[in-house]
């Protein structure tokens, strides 16, 4: 199964940049290869200063080897190897009408002291975070979102979407940080679902990640914008900044268990600003998108 | 003492801002005060868009009540009351070649069942975060900070300056924040300092401020600089948010008991950018800054 999902996670990094670079006319991802000094390594892919994407990354890793500690207290064992891999994306368009997207999927495997498999799981989920928010595009990226999972069962698209509101939640602003989309994790064999069955439900989301996203990047990319609305989606991107240095585990894991810093935090913005206690005029789009962010909604 | 030292630091508050605005010469802060509903408040004064500082808050704050949860976490401790009173200041200037700094200083009360108190300690420091790093202005800060520290004891200064190159050490990128200062918490009564002699020592402390940082800020306000060192000054900031979010004890405390958001995170810079993987110029005077922050060094 490592084998097969590693395979898929190279094979769509390399379709997922072909595409956003066509999208991008004009800027080439830049490839860096890494080594764990502990156990695999990884390929990481960024574009910058595009005509399109300001900053974004595609990211694939690979890592195995002695469960770090940090990891033995986060999973409550004492000791054993581990192997996990995935693919994480984060794209910071230029232009403040169109959204950033992040999405992840990963795959991980807990070994016991004869190297056999004592636990394994898929996890990840895609999420959509506005500046200014097209109703249009939310319906758009959760449809797709849905499809992916009702082809599995009638059950995952509620039950994920409301992970994903759950977890992309920043606290201390009390408001999401986007959208939404899917969130899953722990995804384990059961009667209903082998661990095939929840490969073939990982893919088909991760599958249909360039549906979600390229036609609502497409139709956003060239609007006219003012330095207003891009200040405004600077500011909005401190609060993308302060949930994943805050409050994501994903980030503080990596940061914590000693990860290649570059490629963990290539999710950060390129252009962020934080302006004392800003508040959107009433009734503007801005106030109006901080209102859906604070009442997350049904969208499909 | 707590009465005592309130009054205190709503004069040096008056003092700081009023020396701050005539250095500044345009802007004003801007004052709010806030009620927090558990009991107590602040009054918090930013200054933003100035002739030499970009945003900075110089913010006092004095609030009581019951424990919340994490703070019984923190101090181990099962239930009480607590009083606890402090200014914080934080400046970013404009101008790349002027060093940021960050100064703290605290009191706090934890009290019995019969309101009597049971544990008293003082807390604080100041640090300096240089982009351009002149050598002349990190002898001069640490030059101030060591002749008050020596008023009090011979030992406070290479005590209390190890203590904050430990503290403001950003693990994840193996580097300083800045050049430091000094940094000093629970100080308790002894026989040798009783609460009064801490009182004469912080308080010395937060009398020397406007001596360590005026000289600097004043001498580098109108130098000259790029536009690659505006982008390098504005990278760097990003170092600064990192530290601030993951790993300030201060305000993830903040962020987790339900503070006063805003005030808490006017430290965050204005205009910050994240640039994937950037490496200075070998030889360059950014390099040479690097290096001094990823080994401390001492100044006086």
């Amino acid at each position: 199964m490592k084998d097969k999902f590693y395979t898929y996670i190279e094979t769509l990094q390399k379709t997922i940049t072909s595409k956003l670079e066509e999208v991008d006319g004009t800027a080439k991802f830049k490839e860096d290869i890494w080594q764990r000094p502990e156990g695999g390594g990884g390929r990481t892919r960024v574009i910058e200063n595009g005509s399109v994407f300001e900053k974004g990354g595609v990211n694939i890793s690979g890592v195995h080897g002695e469960l770090p500690d940090s990891m033995k207290t986060y999973f409550g064992v004492k000791e054993g190897n581990f192997f996990a891999c995935g693919l994480s994306l984060v794209l910071h368009p230029k232009n403040p009408k169109a959204p950033t997207v992040h999405a992840n999927w990963r795959y991980f495997e807990l070994y016991g002291n004869d190297g056999e498999i004592v636990d394994q799981w898929f996890g990840g989920g895609q999420d959509l975070t506005p500046y200014y928010l097209f109703d249009e595009d939310a319906v758009h990226f959760h449809e797709v979102c849905k499809k992916a999972c009702d082809k599995h069962n009638e059950f995952f698209y509620q039950t994920y979407k409301k992970r994903c509101d759950d977890y992309f939640w920043n606290t201390h602003r009390n408001e999401a940080r986007g959208i939404g989309g899917l969130f899953f994790d722990y995804c384990k064999a059961t009667e209903a679902m082998g661990m095939q069955d929840w490969f073939n439900f990982v893919t088909e989301v991760g599958n249909s990640f360039l549906e979600s996203y390229i036609p609502i990047v497409t139709k956003r990319k060239d609007l006219d914008y003012s330095q207003q609305q891009r200040d405004w989606q600077e500011i909005r991107r401190g609060r993308y900044v302060e949930f994943n240095l805050v409050h994501d585990k994903g980030t503080l894991f990596g940061l914590k268990t000693n990860g290649r810093i570059e490629s963990i935090l290539m999710s950060l913005p390129p252009h962020v600003q934080w302006v004392y206690d800003h508040q959107p005029e009433e009734g503007s789009a801005e106030e109006r998108l901080l209102h859906i962010l604070m009442h997350p909604k049904e969208w499909v």
